[in-house]
């Protein structure tokens, strides 16, 4: 059974880049290779990755134009963006750009996938706009020794998650989290709305909060 | 030895209330009474506690005016405050209003709290404040499974930090972390800035970023 993973480091205060989309913070703190969340075990069980146009161009510039993805990777985005020249692998790159029909992209991503999981690399938003859709499965982070008070938001969305593994790799704290669906509260309100709405008819169904 | 501990209820995307200051996300939560970061356990080792205007606003009207902490309690604030006029222990309410001098509220509350902790009990920037000064020693978070995008900031500052605990506790992920000080890759910038003033004499030392 494929699940979409949003699968991304964050510091402590939920922020996956700082206010300009650096990463050293993340990228100095010690790491295991075959602990909790490492990324060997994680990427062996994906097939397909998504990313959204930013996390795409920070992957080009910091690995310098060479592709490390050897599953079909789809980039979200409403402008040109180069494909990449070359590849870690040889092969040629599986670069896919597609615009915003989130479902249409998921059935697309499962299709090259098999049974594998969906990655969804980042940013925050896409993960959010697959969440809005019910197509988010699972957010595993690990979470950086750091604070930031700015930066990329985590997943800027208000969504009930439920705990499944909790565990630590190096300096991270490595959290397993099923996404629920839209936070309790919330739920209330749509439920007023939409019986509001329905004991009003011929009103037009409003947006929601 | 005395520490100084902010411990508090965050959610995976760093917030400790919702824009509107709710904590219903919170406080339907299951937690066990006896699990790790739990409350019983963490009060019995304060001495004093510490809380703004606003988390103090939020106690009172939560628990209706009864006061519930045995210990003493300062309050920064530059508002005049009601005082609680009953507790849940029978005795006198011992909350302290105090302006913000940081480092002399901090030896006060250490004359108070004797050998016992100290616990910063929110909101984020008070916390921040504490940190500014080098006196937050420990950050002991209960991560709810939510995310709100938005509402009020865990840690408003950019701190390095070491892991030192994690666990689980019912639905939370508990961590402890040691505060370092500031995040590393703002010394860098702050030694350069110190090494440019003093190589120019009677230049004024700007604020650092």
């Amino acid at each position: 059974m494929t699940r979409t993973v949003f699968y991304t480091a964050t510091t402590l205060d939920g922020y996956i880049a700082d206010p300009s989309d650096s990463l050293d913070w993340l990228l100095r703190q010690p790491q295991e290779e075959n602990g909790a969340g490492d990324y060997a075990t994680f990427i062996a069980g994906v097939g397909a990755v998504v990313m959204g146009a930013t996390t795409y161009e920070w992957v080009m510039r910091h690995e310098k134009g060479v592709w490390g993805y050897e599953v079909p990777a789809f980039v979200l985005t409403h402008r040109e963006l180069e494909p990449p020249t070359s590849t870690t692998h040889g092969g040629p790159a599986d670069v896919r750009f597609r615009q915003d029909d989130i479902t249409a992209l998921a059935d697309e991503m499962r299709e090259s996938a098999g049974d594998r999981d969906l990655w969804v690399v980042g940013g925050g938003d896409l993960a959010g706009q697959f969440a809005d859709h019910g197509l988010l499965d699972e957010i595993l982070t690990s979470i950086a020794p750091v604070v930031l008070g700015a930066g990329r938001p985590l997943l800027p969305r208000r969504l009930d998650l439920e705990l499944l593994e909790v565990g630590r790799n190096g300096a991270f704290v490595v959290a397993r989290h099923r996404v629920l669906g839209p936070l309790t509260e919330d739920r209330a309100t749509e439920a007023a709305t939409a019986a509001a709405t329905e004991s009003a008819p011929g009103a037009q169904r409003g947006s929601e909060v």
